[in-house]
């Protein structure tokens, strides 16, 4: 044990702390560095997502490190969505057919709390808070980091340096002004953004509505979602244009104008916010963007992982599951190396390869399926061929449970395929039944093992023929 | 005439330089600020891309200035790519089964110049070089200069500033680094490099080789192509990887090496380059990008416009095309908000978000187009499948000139409709041959008539069920 590496871990969120749990229980010297101040001793960050959906990939990562039963505790399920209309009428669409398959909501400091104090507890990690990365050393495995409490400046290295520093990542940054390679990148902004209010708890602590759903109000161009908190609470998330709409956050600028436009939007939800115009005007507006790059590695020294390497919207709940799942791959293709050894020295830079050329396809496609369900769940959940279609597939997961999963099943619980592999399964199936309905070809006169047979025909012939196409590249 | 605005336009390329004519002929005045020199005056950028693909699209840029005879002067006709195998066998594959639909090769300083004299014999217009484009102010269409010649700085104002400096635009870069809005961008890079290298005119003055094609030697991953020049010469180019390969940029690193890659893979074209080795170290290795960003516009007084908007990889011949394309329809928006004018003042932000509606769908499309041909040019023109869609699509373009137009054809020589209409039905009709031909429906019993009917059925079927689904959204 004593003679591995000693890895440089730069934020310590959600994904970086899991990295550095596991990492440490490979035996690895770890010194995890964080800008922010410990989140278990302060408060912070206020109407910033303050609970997210915990799914089957999510879970793996945190079984792997052995913390799932401690997770557990922190989640509330949700079976399905909780839809509401404007007339305040809701409806439950299950998330799946299948009675185990169910989504949690879970509170991410209270989730990066566990997580920090379980890499704590390792003898071999380092936890050091208050270190803004100012620059980054490439080819050296070396940051320098500014000390927030000293105005300071410390510089830190390891023999290899990870990235977890999420969506803003100063790592990522480096690479990208770095110039002595070719480094692809893009940041794509949706025209929304978003900002957190709440339902608070009842007197008793109880919950003012439905607790075990994700809650949404789909409205065309806006939405607004809940989801539970386990003090009685909800966390709502207002997803709103910017601009050039009759409600936008650029015209939203009265407290009289905010409600007017729940009244006539969410009147249901107004309801149960008594505190809607004061947290809309403290609570700050957040962009929406899809971050992708390449090369994640630099000179076998540096690798980025998590939102620093890939961020996503948050329209499938797959960010922070999607992390996890990056710790997973990463440790299945170091125990593979680590195995094999032959001279005691591991070759990073081949292991940082590999893991890319794995896992980059599976980071692309669930950025694209989360920009997808962003128009799927404030558009399509109110359009009636859409909902034929999700009527059919419960329909099908329910009397063959073990012969179809929905595009939204093979994504968030069948975590032995890849995000990849889920998105061409599951656009074509989409496309199968989208269009088998709409060309009436399921009819009522056909039994519902029937309509199976139809729709994985067509499903088989729609992949047939874009690989026909794609494999002559 | 003398109230209309002054505009500052930053880079005098193709596209800047056809813009300024075009602005100035209708009557605005024009300041024009280039970082290089007059290539009038100096000869400059030995090895990077010395001539370029002239269609259609580029070609109604020109005549909208006035200016498309004098270009058809510097072109040198192409009718199709003439390919060569490794055993130094060649067989022309044309353009198009029409006649009249072929490319030109054309001079990128030729042109260059004719479009400045022109832009300068307008008494609108003043042309100012060697001053290179430091800071923008967007919100006051103002930008400061460095002077090359005095190392003096200099800051230009105009009503608006019009951003064509190329793919490195510093426009762009102000626009990236602004942080008071959203700036989606990327930057793609390919795997490959490109390099340029010469076969000469042989001492007469004539051609070494067949004059009136583009030359392909496709082989896999590696690709040659040439392209002829008015003085005999042709300019030719190597696409390679950077490594990672048998043969790349990283290990050709020796006279030896470069020979004997050539001598393997392309024998004829190697007979025809005496200077091989020199140029192959003496020219610069070039990598291969496409940009894209939005918005286009800051503050309704900045626009960027050609490779600064959207650079694109040039295997479909298009970037100087779409760029052109690009003063077209500038010019139609701007046309149509001149002849409306009522309070005598054009309210330029209308127009600028009114033209990136229009176009950037478009330029979004040619850059894909252009990737999708990078895969073509160099593998798929060696697969039997894709030469038996080419030729069937050959003969239907000779027997049935009216009824069918490849995506080559749609792209290149339809330039009625959008680069977007032509990826939808161009990718729907290559998707509907393909399959066709791989299950066996088009067989030689057919007549070609029967086999375009069953080949049009079958893209509208594609097309219509990609509508299905698309239109959900």
């Amino acid at each position: 044990m004593n003679t591995k590496d000693n890895i440089l871990v730069i934020g310590a969120g959600l994904c970086g702390s899991l990295l550095s749990l596991r990492l440490a229980q490979r035996g690895y010297q770890v010194t995890l560095v964080e800008k922010r101040p410990d989140l278990r001793k302060t408060t912070q960050d206020a109407g910033r997502s303050i609970n997210l959906a915990l799914s089957d990939r999510g879970l793996k990562g945190l079984r792997l490190a052995g913390v799932e039963e401690d997770a557990k505790k922190l989640c509330i399920p949700m079976n399905g969505r909780m839809i509401h209309d404007r007339q305040s009428n809701t409806f439950l669409s299950k998330y799946s057919g299948r009675k185990n398959e169910y989504i949690n909501s879970v509170s991410r400091p209270g989730l990066n709390k566990l997580l920090l104090d379980a890499a704590e507890a390792m003898p071999n990690v380092k936890i050091i808070f208050n270190h803004g990365c100012k620059t980054v050393d490439l080819p050296n495995a070396s940051a320098t980091f500014k000390n927030y409490e000293t105005n300071e400046e410390v510089t830190l290295s390891g023999d290899i340096l990870l990235g977890t520093d999420g969506a803003g990542s100063a790592v990522r940054k480096n690479m990208f002004l770095h110039k002595k390679f070719l480094f692809s990148f893009s940041q794509d902004w949706l025209t929304h953004g978003y900002k957190e209010l709440e339902i608070p708890a009842k007197k008793d602590g109880g919950y003012r509505t439905y607790t075990n759903a994700l809650h949404i109000w789909p409205r065309g161009e806006d939405m607004l979602i809940a989801l539970p908190n386990l003090d009685g609470s909800f966390t709502v998330t207002l997803f709103l244009p910017y601009k050039n709409s009759d409600y936008c956050f650029e015209n939203l600028n009265t407290p009289e104008r905010v409600t007017e436009y729940f009244e006539k939007e969410f009147p249901d939800a107004l309801e149960l916010m008594p505190n809607l115009a004061e947290e809309f005007f403290n609570n700050p507006t957040g962009p929406l963007g899809t971050i992708k790059c390449s090369p994640w590695s630099t000179y076998g020294k540096t690798l980025l992982l998590g939102d620093a390497a890939h961020a996503i919207v948050p329209f499938y709940g797959q960010g922070m599951n999607a992390s996890f799942e990056d710790v997973v791959v990463f440790d299945e293709i170091l125990e593979k190396y680590e195995s094999n050894l032959t001279d005691g020295t591991l070759h990073w830079e081949t292991i940082f390869q590999e893991y890319e050329v794995n896992r980059k396809k599976d980071t692309d496609a669930i950025a694209d399926l989360a920009v997808d369900n962003f128009h799927e769940m404030k558009e399509h959940t109110a359009s009636p061929l859409f909902q034929r279609k999700r009527k059919l597939e419960t329909a099908f997961e329910a009397e063959f449970p073990q012969e179809y999963y929905s595009k939204y099943s093979l994504v968030t619980f069948n975590e032995h395929i890849t995000y990849d592999e889920a998105l061409r399964k599951g656009r074509a199936q989409d496309k199968a039944i989208l269009n088998l309905l709409d060309d009436g070809k399921l009819p009522d006169s056909l039994s519902l093992q029937e309509k199976l047979k139809l729709v994985k025909r067509e499903t088989k012939e729609i992949m047939h023929d874009d690989a026909v196409v794609k494999n002559l590249k």
